[in-house]
């Protein structure tokens, strides 16, 4: 690779006139900046990445700190960050923080040091005073909704809504609603989705609670289905607890959906692997991340967002767990 | 945050003092070393990672280069790279290369400027040329195998030979393999072991070709099942190809397994999502991507590592696809 010195003896200037050409900073008359660039070509030159970094205090890097990579909705959410980050310039170090906030704090800490431009962060909406204090940019992304930090969320409320309008549409009489747990924002709002759209059309329905994740899903079906017969209708929380719930119901023999329709929520792709489909509300999830790194990007340049919480519409996609 | 400066004070020497105990480079009286540790540990002080990077041209960052972090088996891969890392103190940048060499090179280029001590890619083996002039630390994973490079992958040719045993063993009389792409390394090991099993117990068999993709195994399923009615086991290359069979047969109402036993090979998680499970060979693939990381990590130090190729065993993992 070429030096800076070997750009200055080509271009006939001091290596100081390079490093400002560089840096576009102090006064470079246009025919040095002229031969600079000319050197800088034919020797196929790369500023040193990191002495940059030193100088200007940025690294065009941005940190992604996501709960954990294997749940199915992060992936398509990191390409996103991904794809735009590199559009830009901007490389992406990836973190999973377990939603740990000590793993969360170390990161923070970590990308500091290293400069990172700005940070997209998907977490509890509980430690927000972390965030604001370490005076990078930060994006929230999904989970985290009352704080003061720039969000992209879809609207939870609406979908949830939309999922239950379309079960009772579809001649279901007696609803369940399997929320995910207390506390957690989108979750939060799912079932108040729910509970509004059936107590405005003055029907009766099942809550039962269940985590985020399959096995556990799997166990709540197995004693939802000996105790709970007359259901016909079964809107989820999330795709994963959908899966376990059409996995128990099929091999009970029960039919999907003449016996019981169900209705997931994330539109993750495993949703279109398994047989009949899933009927989903559909979280923009690529979107999500596009929006977020645009903005993150806009506010490490300085300037300002148009508002502070995003809320992305989503969308129902009827497949083969309804009528 | 505190300076280096505050650190010198505090422990009553001078910067210069402070900057060597930093580094490990040149003398400090053991009382100067023992009042700067105590300094640092008082102020809370972080030494500059970028100034650090500069010095020593090392980053504390491993880039991870893979085609698609949506495609399901990378995932998990992801993650173990990063649980490695984070135990050695190393971040993890993360790239999806579209298997595209233009965008490798692009990241190889950058992960140098940046002064990423080592880099983790799964690609073609194609073009490992561009690797070895890269003079920075290299681990191959899961695709490469015919280079020069320290490489880890999964036994294929055993997995698609314990696969296809293990129909005969069930009863399957008429077997079928749909193999992956031709040239990809993974596909050609698995269909040879196949070809091989099938050869030494004199059966005949039917191949056809799939990209290891879901739309594009359910198309072919459809040809499949019209033209191929006698096939009543067929060992597929992936479990994005056995998942896109799964689905077709039971939309003809073909029973699974009573007349067409299916088996897979990865082990990816929606494996477990569907109903009937997939019986799969499961690839070690956390374990694939922490050796991996390991083995990075001892060559960045400057260490030999015992052989060029690791081949990991894969697992036979019966569950309801088969009998």
């Amino acid at each position: 690779m070429a030096t800076i010195k070997e750009v200055a003896k080509e271009a006939g200037v001091s290596v100081a006139t390079v490093s400002r050409v560089l840096n576009k900073s102090g006064y470079v008359s246009k025919e040095s900046a002229a031969s600079v660039k000319k050197a800088i070509e034919k020797l196929n030159y790369q500023p040193n990445s990191v002495a940059r970094s030193l100088y200007h205090k940025t690294s065009n890097m941005i940190g992604l700190i996501i709960p954990d990579i294997t749940n199915p909705f992060f992936p398509e959410l990191a390409r996103a960050v991904e794809d735009v980050a590199m559009i830009y310039g901007y490389t992406v170090v990836l973190c999973n923080s377990d939603q740990d906030p000590d793993k969360e704090k170390k990161y923070i800490d970590l990308f500091k040091q290293k400069y990172v431009d700005g940070i997209i962060i998907t977490a509890h909406g509980s430690n927000s005073e972390l965030y604001i204090d370490s005076k990078i940019p930060i994006v929230a992304l999904d989970r985290i909704s009352d704080s003061s930090l720039p969000t992209v969320v879809s609207n939870n409320y609406d979908g949830a809504r939309n999922a239950t309008k379309l079960l009772l549409q579809k001649g279901a009489k007696n609803l369940a609603h399997i929320r995910g747990p207390q506390g957690i924002t989108p979750a939060d709002d799912r079932y108040q989705g729910f509970i509004d759209e059936m107590k405005e059309q003055h029907f009766d329905y099942i809550i039962e609670e269940s985590a985020f994740e399959l096995k556990a899903a799997e166990k709540l079906a197995e004693n939802f289905f000996n105790t709970h017969a007359q259901v016909d209708g079964i809107f989820c929380s999330s795709d994963a607890i959908a899966v376990g719930f059409l996995k128990v119901a099929l091999k009970r023999g029960i039919k999907i959906p003449q016996d019981v329709q169900i209705i997931g929520f994330d539109g993750v792709a495993f949703g279109e692997m398994i047989y009949p489909e899933l009927t989903t509300v559909a979280q923009p999830i690529y979107d999500m991340g596009a929006l977020a790194t645009r903005l993150l990007i806009k506010i490490i340049n300085g300037k300002e967002t148009e508002q502070l919480k995003y809320e992305i519409p989503t969308k129902m996609i009827e497949r083969g767990t309804t009528k």
